[in-house]
């Protein structure tokens, strides 16, 4: 196929990027390294020097960087913290585009969309859902919510951060909401693993012998997810791939690797409290995912 | 390349299989269609007339379905009905070789090994690290630990379980442990995303919506493990990609989970506990991989 060079290209759109921890520092790189013009701002001012480095402006003030372009970027530490750095130049946003990719809570996101409406911002939040040297790569997904009609002008500009760049929806706490919803597995898998680790590792078999057996079992799990997703939707667990009581029939797995490798693992009790009360309740024969019954009712008083 | 078509084959070897639940019927069906002899047996006699349908031999009793094969599979439910099951037949076992693939304890393995050599029977154990349907597909994992004389002898048999079929070592408890090892992320990984299905179902989202991000997610995990098990390994957990001040830090999030969508979230405080153990020891600034030192020592009196 032959694309006529002539094709119309808009100019790359001229980016703020506030707050140049390791994430904004990547996110301001990916636009600059697509040939955006990239004004930043840092609170700790030598922060910004590899970047200019590189090509970007450093504005000395916040009302300057957002003076600069007409999409602003916030990577803050928390919606608060956002709040508290752009609030002295509300007036300089009015009109502008302002994306938040702070991590937060969907309450937090709230605040800040209430705040953008309140003084004519218009406000999309986002977040990324890789660690910062992933920034950039097609792969890489970030997912938004809020003003879909922002969404739609920046998308372009958007998949210079990440190709896998998603509109979640218009209610604009939905970003961080599926941020909550998707992180919440990492803690317990990484657990998971570092037991498995000194498991193996009292038999001076190190850790690394035990990454690409762990590989295959997460991608095993990535697998069955969409067929436990679908039990979730229907609210039929009837037909189970895994049932419920192979888990509870597991419960002597775990405390197994606590005698066998001297390990503490107690974090598994409540797990396996819930294991035992869906049993009670009659999940036994049914899909393990009907153990999401026993985390939407409240914890039995201890 | 031009392969000589003279180029010898050995006959497939015939294979008892001895234990006709989901495993152990995808096991014989393996068997069955890559074209060995294959013998089963079980107790419930019902289990193996689908088998014999497509092949397969049905042996009256134990000893008689041993006698039939130089290779005995036994997929049972525990090391100790492989015992109570093939007791009985050891004399017929002598000379040759049984390989366990249920699932079990490090102890019960060696318990098996021990019984095996007092008996002059080769033995081999060995893990399927997946579902039933996924026997005798190329990228399936299975590994094996024991008698190396064993693995060598019948790999390429073996293979037809799985492509991707490893030997451990030649200690028989070795794929146990590894078995234990590898499987304690299940739980906690789908109690994850169960809570975070709960979470975005509270929004009328369903959890379909959730798998895709999941999968990158736990992709993005997969990509973080050899880092982690170098630190692990080095014992240098000073060079974080993820500090462990960064989840400590995130603890909050899970408490807003909570109150965001209503759901027991208190399966992640022993969790929590750990974190704040291991900020108070010291490893704030140290990579998430420091966890494990947590582990590692015995649970403080509550």
């Amino acid at each position: 196929m032959h694309l006529n060079k002539t094709q119309t290209n808009d100019s790359p759109t001229a980016v703020t990027v506030i707050g140049l921890g390791s994430m904004g520092t990547a996110l301001a790189q990916a636009f600059l390294a697509a040939g955006h013009p990239t004004t930043v701002w840092n609170r700790s001012v030598a922060k910004a020097a590899p970047l200019v480095a590189q090509g970007a402006v450093q504005a000395r003030t916040v009302a300057d960087a957002i003076s600069a372009s007409p999409l602003v970027i916030a990577c803050l530490t928390t919606y608060d913290a956002t709040l508290q750095v752009l609030e002295p130049a509300t007036a300089m946003l009015k009109g502008r585009t302002l994306i938040t990719l702070n991590t937060g809570t969907p309450a937090g996101a709230r605040g800040v969309a209430d705040w953008a409406a309140r003084h004519g911002i218009r406000f999309l939040d986002g977040a990324v859902k890789n660690r910062p040297d992933a920034v950039g790569k097609p792969d890489t997904l970030l997912y938004y919510s809020g003003d879909k009609a922002v969404f739609d002008e920046y998308e372009a500009t958007l998949k210079v951060l990440g190709g896998d760049t998603v509109f979640l929806g218009t209610e604009p706490d939905l970003a961080a909401l599926y941020e909550l919803a998707v992180g919440g597995t990492l803690l317990p898998a990484l657990l998971g693993f570092f037991q498995g680790a000194a498991l193996v590792g009292k038999r001076g078999r190190s850790a690394s012998t035990l990454v690409p057996y762990t590989i295959k079992w997460l991608q095993m799990i990535c697998a069955a997810l969409p067929r436990l997703a679908q039990e979730i939707d229907t609210g039929d667990y009837s037909q189970p791939a895994s049932s419920l009581g192979l888990f509870y029939e597991g419960i002597p797995y775990d405390h197994e690797i606590g005698a066998e490798g001297n390990i503490d693992v107690t974090w598994h009790e409540p797990m396996h409290d819930l294991l035992r009360r869906a049993v009670a309740e009659g999940h036994r024969e049914h899909s393990i995912s009907a153990l999401i019954e026993m985390l939407r009712k409240p914890a039995p008083a201890a």
